[in-house]
């Protein structure tokens, strides 16, 4: 995970990468699954073979604890497209 | 729809609006179908209430007629989630 800043927001973000379209799309259809039940909504760009999953909060005006496990879990759910 | 360069690279871009997350998501999905269909991948990128489609052509450098028939096919799509 990398953290950067836009419009004085800090963000969380990771590139993951799969062998093709269907199964990038999978796995943005799996942390779309958890950011519904938690509540909690990231930014997901599905490309050909790669999902960029970025997470912050916009009440809080950048990163809160929630975001860290929403990352964590979201590395739950890459071992399972592995 | 907007038209931009990246690297050197023209794309077509355009942000469409959902009533939340969910219905946003199954937007995406409808298009990754359509581009899984026409083995024509865009960058699809899914946040709550909007996704924003790209398309373009990596094999020419750009812009392709097909990038125009998928956007259109992509505003097909959206009218059905109206």
């Amino acid at each position: 995970w990398c953290q950067y800043e836009v419009k004085g927001e800090q963000r969380i973000e990771r590139l993951y990468q799969f062998k093709d379209f269907k199964t990038a799309l999978a796995f943005t259809n799996a942390v779309g699954e958890l950011a519904e039940a938690e509540s909690h909504h990231p930014a997901l760009l599905t490309e050909w073979g790669k999902v960029t999953v970025t997470w912050w909060t916009h009440t809080v005006g950048g990163l809160h604890m929630n975001d860290l496990i929403m990352a964590a879990k979201t590395e739950e759910i890459f071992k399972q497209f592995k």
